[in-house]
């Protein structure tokens, strides 16, 4: 069993376009409950969180969608805090000045954690996905914490159901050199990784798969001084300024420090700042994922989701299956569809296959699953339309 | 040239269930411009009608529609008159007590006229079919109305581009035994007809096209007083009642007359009370139709329209032709769509093929166009939904 304490972080980010208009500008991904479960994903991502964590849970979001996420989780019967970085009950809030990608985002996070418990694990985890097997997913950060108490940069590896182009694949390395290390992951359930590559084309991806290659989904577990000291070498900047502004927290320096030193901290991902360096040098290793999971892309991900689970249906033998998300009131023929009913129009539908459609007070959606993937194209030239406010 | 006066005759009845949410019950397709014309179908009719007429056209309708008829065509410049029965400038609106299928509403009007002009040729045609062809239309009237002088009950016939199974069709008879009605049928363009063919299936539509058949499209041309006094052997209570009605319009029993004779009259079609029997006598004649026409029976007949006429498009090289009714704003990728935007909601496609939407704000409607047929089904259960108020 794992012996550090354990602190999830949760960056909450995203631009929104691949499920509009249900997601907006100032209405993200994460904000939004698009399986009508009654939680939205951050909510679910903390409720799966929460049991694991050592530590109130950190999420770390832009300044923009900060009182929207403190809104969410004081609905969780906490009571409200004031000023950024406060606790929320059980979560605290980081709000960050300016989107800045993953890597400065979970470096702050972790230089907060070091500061309270210099030899903890931290667990960065995406607000927006969906996981279901709530017991699968602890087995599973349990054996990354077990193999970032050896020193590792962890990744959760997800068992592809298709080859999908729409995801890194992480690759496996042979044994470490290093015997007692090889030895200690074997252990703890882990396997040595050589490499992320990146979203690759059709064909690769089928060879990935058959080689039994896993999907990156992002999900880290490291020891917060691991990954601190790491960066140091990598990008020195990212890591000093992460615990400069940790360092001031609570203190009278707190908002003149963050102003001053957020700004210049370099927008990069992860993957690219971390990961990719460390895996080329053997410090990566990956612990097979055994939960279902989501990342609710686009709409024909969603729609998928929603035929796999319990929830608000119409069924007829003329061969109808409508998932219906919201309130309005829907009837169909011969049609198989979504609907997300944001207004209280009726909705009907006739002789739909794979459709999904979206209709809020503002803009209406109806999309072929097929082609989702296309729709940041239209949301994309809103704003040439004079349609900026739709996004 | 003919030598009676013509006397238009427009029913303007119908449920409005086949466009619906587009058509509603107190918003039948006739009041509506499903095309985008500016001119709802009604008024395109009486634009037709009009510079064919010898006296008023005369409209019946409905009391449920009678306002909104008056008022679409008191908006054509004319000046609002009171009552049922009044002139609106060159159009008079008959106003029905309660439905009573098409042949007690022609009866009426027959009667209204034959008072006025005993030796009147009145011409029924329906108030919600589009015809572009504007001559092609009056010489086809002319040419009927020759034929009805010579005291037959004589239908336009439409060419048929399809073998539909959505209208009856005609077959014309040997040449009549008179030898100088055959002669006088030839001098006018026109041939018998020995019967009205119900809407058949596939296989005998075919079969009918390629025997060089016409479609049956229920326009009417008659002497007024040849209808009512053919009617009189047919369904005597009926002819009677009308010339009741007729003649006590502008006394004061007018009122009483109307309430009394006509809840008693026969709900029927004129083709089941007077044309399929006069065909069967030797006493009907049929002028083909050189226009294009189109009933609009659906949503899939509104989108060809759409196509072939001029109206506000989005067209784009990755095969969009996406046709728009309405002021809604509309953005598009890889979609064959027709859209109806009744709201000032922004509407966005993607993948569709061949798909209506109609946007209205208490009803949305998502229909395949080849299954457009089966939106009667939806609209039928509505009310047992406890969505009455939408119909």
């Amino acid at each position: 069993m794992p012996e550090a304490p354990f602190v999830p972080v949760v960056p909450a980010g995203g631009s929104g376009t691949r499920l509009w208009p249900l997601s907006r500008r100032d209405r993200p991904k994460f904000l939004l409950d698009p399986t009508g479960r009654g939680r939205s994903l951050l909510q679910q991502t903390l409720d799966r969180l929460a049991p694991l964590a050592d530590r109130a849970p950190i999420v770390v979001t832009g300044r923009a969608h900060a009182r929207a996420v403190r809104e969410q989780l004081d609905a969780d019967g906490q009571a409200p805090a004031a000023g950024p970085g406060a606790e929320h009950g059980a979560v605290r809030v980081l709000s960050e000045p300016s989107a800045r990608d993953s890597m400065p985002a979970i470096a702050l996070a972790a230089a907060v954690v070091e500061r309270e418990a210099p030899d903890a694990v931290i667990g960065s985890f995406a607000a927006d996905h969906l996981i279901e097997d709530q017991a699968a997913f602890a087995r599973a950060v349990t054996a990354a914490r077990n193999a970032a108490e050896l020193g590792l940069l962890v990744t959760l590896g997800i068992t592809p159901d298709s080859p999908s182009t729409a995801f890194g694949y992480l690759r496996a390395a042979e044994d470490p050199a290093d015997g007692d290390l090889a030895v200690g992951l074997r252990a703890v359930g882990a396997q040595p990784v050589s490499a992320f590559v990146e979203k690759p084309d059709r064909e690769r991806a089928e060879e990935f798969v058959a080689a039994g290659m896993r999907w990156n989904a992002g999900m880290f577990v490291v020891r917060a001084q691991v990954l601190l000291d790491e960066l140091a070498v990598q990008i020195p900047s990212l890591s000093a300024g992460a615990r400069e502004i940790a360092a001031a927290r609570g203190t009278a320096d707190e908002q003149e420090v963050l102003e001053r030193v957020w700004p210049a901290m370099t927008a990069i991902a992860i993957d690219h700042a971390l990961a990719e360096p460390l895996a080329a040098r053997g410090r990566v290793a990956m612990v097979p994922a055994e939960f279902d999971w989501d990342d609710v892309g686009d709409f024909a991900a969603l729609a998928g989701q929603l035929r796999r689970r319990q929830g608000r249906a119409l069924r007829d033998d003329d061969g109808t299956e409508v998932h219906v998300v919201g309130s309005a009131s829907v009837d169909a023929l011969c049609s198989r569809a979504t609907v997300y009913g944001a207004t209280d129009r009726h909705i009907a539908l006739v002789g739909l296959q794979g459709i999904s459609i979206v209709d809020t007070e503002d803009a209406l959606l109806v999309l072929a699953d097929e082609q989702a993937q296309a729709l940041q194209r239209l949301v994309g030239r809103l704003d040439a339309q004079g349609l900026d406010r739709l996004r």
